[in-house]
């Protein structure tokens, strides 16, 4: 799965190997990536850390943090504030910084969603020096379609260009989602926002997985995407199933099917008990990073 | 109570110092803050300070100050404007600037609440340079929900960014407020707002305190929003109560069996005259700071 | 009414000379302050200047300042356009720039108030030094109430601060405005306005002259704005009242009775003819600078 | 119709020489404004310049430079991106450039009308010395009863204090307009109007001819706008007429009657031949620069 | 149809010879442009690139580099994001960098149309520095007659003049657009919006071509915009036809009958296979920059 890496242009000569190195190490040298997401105390407020069907331990950030420092993943990906809260304990962790982030509370019959950027550039970098910890790139969400999406295509513009500058790679959210959007799930509108993502300089971009019959016809749907990005690599959410085999499938059907270069994962993740969330982490690993079948993942599963 | 302090990360190694002489003034060592609040000029207007059951000395801002200079507290916290025109004659009292306040005017039904940012970090760094006064931190006030949490939430972000990289301390009110949110005093969601602080980075987060059936329950509630917030902090409001030993029965609930590390009291200690009021922060200080019992801050109240 | 002046701790120590020699010269020693206000051209349009009932030398601007010249003020506050225009030939006059401005064409009904800051305060400053002229102050207004609150308090904030950087003095004129203000005129809503330019730091807070059912009990009513404010100076409105004795009248109540430091008068003068309009002004700076009496004053007037 | 010029007290010292050089360059010598409107093809798009009753010369950009070039005028006003492509041709003209245009596309009941500003004062100055064409000036629409107004008053106060620091020359086009505004032409609001422009330091200010029952009357009516814009200088627009001997006589009543120091034409001119259009000029300058009568200015046209 | 070019004078001196070199490479020294345009991976999303009647080929962006390697064009303009990614394996095309960039998601009745500025001109030219592409200039829409016109004058305004510094040649694309445009095709209209980019001061401006009852009769409405655009040179779209030869002779008639300087034009390209894509681009270049008559293009497209 080794791939000669093209350094995009907007990447100054002298920090071509800074990229190179923050690259391979995102993608543990396999050019796919395994994203876990722990980004969601924002968007989803507490709902997806507690409650019925969520182990204890998620009720706590820490949790995150001690899955990403125990579990084989890419790359763990959350807001500033807690990379320098709980980041002097997990040193060993590689991190994304994400960008910005918005609640659910405002619902789009009120107002189209508009997610702000909270850290600048230069401040992530500067953290990086100052707190020494490896950060190898940021994130940001963008919704087209939104009333909004002229100022976040601007903001994530800034951030790609600016990212590169100084050898960070970028992974953009790209969700069609307002008012004018009427179905965010439809492959064709996935394409096209994966498209813009592309325009947009991105180096990954993380989509919907396409509602299809069945997760194979779904795949095979979400190959427009992954055409349409181009040279940016798309990686995919898993959605909300919680059934580990099927969830693995889906997984490698987007990869082997679709042509997907990885995945972002959260809450199948991280609201499973600490052994369980590191054995999942190792499963899905083993898919997108390690190239394993299913049967092999599951077996880290239930290793 | 003492505890070992973790240093976030966004603290550059030159400013830890600076951060943890901060952070031991505040909580006194203690690790829990004991917050006085006298911000409320904007946000209630006179309301809080003048009429009916309202001792006559609150009707002048100076009153703040002499408690805060008299009683037992953390930090006093107050808008930059008041404590450039009474600091000169309360050198002794620990500040925390307020950066931002709004009047409650404007109801939500007219417009969803933004309370913007009045003051820069570097203003207040260059303010605690030529004035020598006891500034240790700073204070902002988000409400999650409101069409205009995106510009607050980058405001935020930025203060604990910028007040870090000064080795000042930061607090958080959060609110879920606006047309958008339906019961504020919901455990779940305050929680989630716990957990927004948590993402911006703050020291310590201010919550309300959640509905109960009786403040003890409330109080079990709040345990949620303590966990959510991991290593940011949580302070409560007393609420508008005023039996003195209930509120301090209440906050007492708040650190015990919530877990919460402080409060943060405004009326009932300003509405009374100034011996009361110093008394009502000593025995306030007696259960947040001094680890005592509700019998023995009783007696600092009716010493 | 000689006092000790406390230079407000936001005027780093090598301006604080400044700061007392503009204050002194803007209270003509006395701590009390009578502003003669010129910036209605704006606010009003010609209503104030051209009509029935106002004198023909009131038709062109340059009336104000040959009033501003002739007669006995604390300073004179328009526009810094106009001053750039005009002072050359009235360099004997103490001027305050009003750095906002707005039109009365906008009804509430149609928007909120929002008064945008024309003019930086370097710009102030770089004008004091390349004119000559005595500035000794900057002035703004706030409209608590309205919708544009929030982009208004942080004019405010950054002009308090700024201005005191350089040793300026500050008057904000406070009106609580628009839809969401149902009595302008109430005691308890004007002591919150003068509570809030309290908080951001203002020297000086011009207010409205509550309703009362008559004078005497407004200027009893006023005293909770008086008090309110603290240390931040009440200054108040004359308002449309033309009969000169009961001005004079209203006026010592206010300073009297209320507590206030002064009053801002303008149309009570300039829509008179010249000769008149400088007897008014020595009849008000009698009562509000000199300490005299009612009777005193209208000695002033008629000399 | 010589005078002696009083420098604005916001031109700084060293650029007093190159102000007073620009404003006799304006005005020829004579305090008295000739402008050449050429802006319209943003706010009237190619309605003024192709149709019937326009000479074909009008239908290309360069008529306006050939008249500009060919006629007596005072300064030709036209926005940036015209005069940095013709003006290699026509280096002999004076030139104002117009800082903000918007089209009229937009109703009012739309949305209220806002000008924003394309081009800043630093980079009119620096294309001054990049090209040595004789730029002398700038312009700038402000629409007083906009809900827009407090933006555009911003820039165009802006525009003032940085023209003069680096001695240009400033007209502000002043029309009240917006769904507040009943009526643009009542003389009382035009007097306003102007007295907005004074109090925003502009050296001159065009404003609309008001309604009369003749223009005799009319231009008794402008009187007032005059006096109350003091030393900032009066301009008034020809209006829609086509008949150039009314249009002159209208144009002696606004300076000799209402005392206007000027007007701005722009289709009255453009739209004729090259030829008359030259000719027109010429007629309009004999008045307004030149103080020439109704007859002497005929014989010009016909000349 | 060689020419003598005329710099603008906004372009400094010391930059002359980069904009004539540059102005030269993009017209191929013809003074006509053909610019290949593929920016719409953001415009139409995915809809212009993958579906029925659509060559496979065009599915991936490279389809696009492809083209513009092998195919004569004068200009490929896209966004800076592709090129960043693809430009070090074609390094021999000649770029324009698309500046801005919005969805056709919000439709009119939501939201008039606002497309925002992605990456500034000096980050341009960085990237032209670090990479060694041939980047010659910018592009940039404006939607005249939207409610956010002023926002995008603003920033074109700013690019023009920016690019101009730079030695850049600047291609702005309008369209009339808004809920209060009646009618985008109208050929008056059409003449407005050429006349406002030729105010902005860009080199050429890309218009809708008219409705007409035909298309010679609309290449005769077509001149009035010419006319009205002056020294900016009019370029032209295709529009959705497919007939290659209707297509090459409404070319010939928008250059040789309204007197346009060239086209742009994406789909009728890039939708075809790599080979036709090709033919065709040779086609329109015989036409825009050889001289050539239709039967020669179509020989071209035959070959």
């Amino acid at each position: 799965m080794a791939e000669s890496i093209k350094v995009p242009l907007d990447v100054p000569p002298d920090k071509k190997n800074e990229y190179l190195s923050n690259y391979q190490e995102i993608t543990k040298g396999s050019g796919h990536l395994m994203l876990f997401a722990g980004d969601q105390k924002v968007e989803h407020l507490n709902r997806d850390f507690y409650g019925e069907g969520i182990a204890p331990d998620d009720a706590e950030p820490e949790h995150l943090f001690r899955i990403a420092s125990s579990g084989k993943i890419g790359v763990f990906a959350t807001q500033l504030g807690l990379i320098a809260r709980y980041g002097m304990d997990y040193p060993e962790v590689t991190y994304l910084v994400k960008l910005n982030s918005k609640t659910n509370l405002v619902k789009e019959e009120v107002m189209d969603p508009f997610s702000n950027q909270w850290i600048d550039i230069d401040q992530v970098v500067e953290f990086k020096q100052h707190s020494g910890l490896k950060i190898v790139g940021v994130g940001y969400t963008i919704y087209p379609g939104s009333r909004y999406e002229a100022q976040m295509f601007r903001q994530a513009a800034q951030i790609v260009y600016q990212a590169h500058q100084h050898g960070l790679v970028v992974v953009l959210w790209a969700y069609p989602r307002g008012v004018s959007v009427k179905d965010e799930l439809d492959s064709h509108l996935i394409a096209g926002a994966a498209g813009v993502a592309a325009a947009l300089g991105s180096d990954f971009v993380k989509v919907n997985f396409p509602r299809g019959k069945d997760d194979l016809e779904a795949a095979e749907l979400l190959r427009e995407a992954v055409l349409a990005a181009g040279r940016t690599k798309v990686v995919c959410s898993g959605g909300p199933s919680i059934d580990v085999k099927a969830f693995l499938q889906r997984l490698y059907y987007q990869i082997h099917v679709a042509g997907a270069h990885g995945n972002a994962t959260g809450r199948n993740i991280h609201q499973k008990p600490l052994r369980d969330a590191v054995k999942m982490c190792n499963a899905i690993y083993a898919i997108t990073v390690e190239g394993k079948n299913v049967e092999e993942a599951m077996a880290e599963f239930q290793d």
